[in-house]
């Protein structure tokens, strides 16, 4: 077996900063179609899909992956479109982790 | 077997109008834990979970009724909180087919 | 609006018969991934998916669809496995009905 | 911050063993109304609801509480009945992992 030693807030949660600088624009450039939040340190992106099926399907998906990285979106529905807000609540603002919640809706919402 | 017989704006949907006067003081006494919106014919209600996978857990079973029903929610969530808003689009207000949801939803959340 | 009428064993759900001979095998010809059962008059399938997550994304699909059709899948899921078996209980075998859930499932999870 | 260090089969990963002779019998104790499966080193249990609307709202629930866990059940479902199976496949048998699943399930159907 492996040992692994973790250094951070809490037992088996990563600590995050929020980003700032050259680090927030280049983590901006990995997720091109959402956008800043005018007066919030967050970024939002309206996923639209044939039908409430389809949305549902895609809302699914992201629960499971939000609760297994104790990282949750913000997120409006209404029939087949949904609006999703990241932030990243301990860290203050926007943060890689919010990059990889990102990442993970862009793929799945293309197949 | 028996004979049915529908009139309405589509196959298989009932045809439903925005309630008012009594009609509608009668529903919204039904479902007393929803509030009424300023300026728009819908009613709303924050749900509060233990935590994301309960409110989860709430949203699959609404999200199956409302496809079922045919009648969907626009609602918000971030972790625990659910809000949730009802209206009838095609009956440009709140309606019998509101009324419905609202109960479903007070069932569940209660449980 | 149009009027519809409908006659059938239940409002609002459109009887169904099993398949026999020749319409029995036109159907089969829409599902060729799905194989019929030894023994009983049945199809199923497995669908392999890359993790969980994707499995549940296409069962939450499934549900909602099944459940608004009322039609249910028996179904077997272990991590990235499903297995699914259709058949319509009402009918005491393979119908319509099976043949459309089926080519939602078909057609939902190779997106 | 604080600092924690694992020895296991993966980074982020508990190692878990299959439960033997006391422990086993005080771990299966926990969970009465699970039983012990013929030939292999496993639990199952069949859980009953009101219709498919409520199995799948439970079935949500574990889904999100597994990939969380990355503990997944075996579960078989047909409209108002879940049959779930529990084992730990890197422990090659019936370990803590399943007793907190198993827990978990117990929990949230009887609420």
């Amino acid at each position: 077996g492996r040992s692994l030693c973790l250094t951070g807030s809490a037992p088996g949660r990563r600590f995050v900063s929020k980003l700032t600088g050259e680090a927030r624009a280049t983590a901006l450039k990995k997720i091109p179609s959402w956008s800043e939040i005018e007066g919030r340190d967050a970024v939002k992106k309206t996923f639209m899909f044939s039908d409430f099926n389809e949305a549902f399907g895609f809302m699914a998906r992201v629960a499971v992956k939000a609760d297994k990285a104790d990282h949750h979106p913000e997120w409006f529905n209404v029939y087949n479109k949904v609006d999703v807000t990241m932030s990243t609540h301990d860290a203050g603002g926007f943060s890689e982790k919010d990059v990889a919640m990102c990442q993970f809706m862009d793929k799945i919402a293309t197949k």
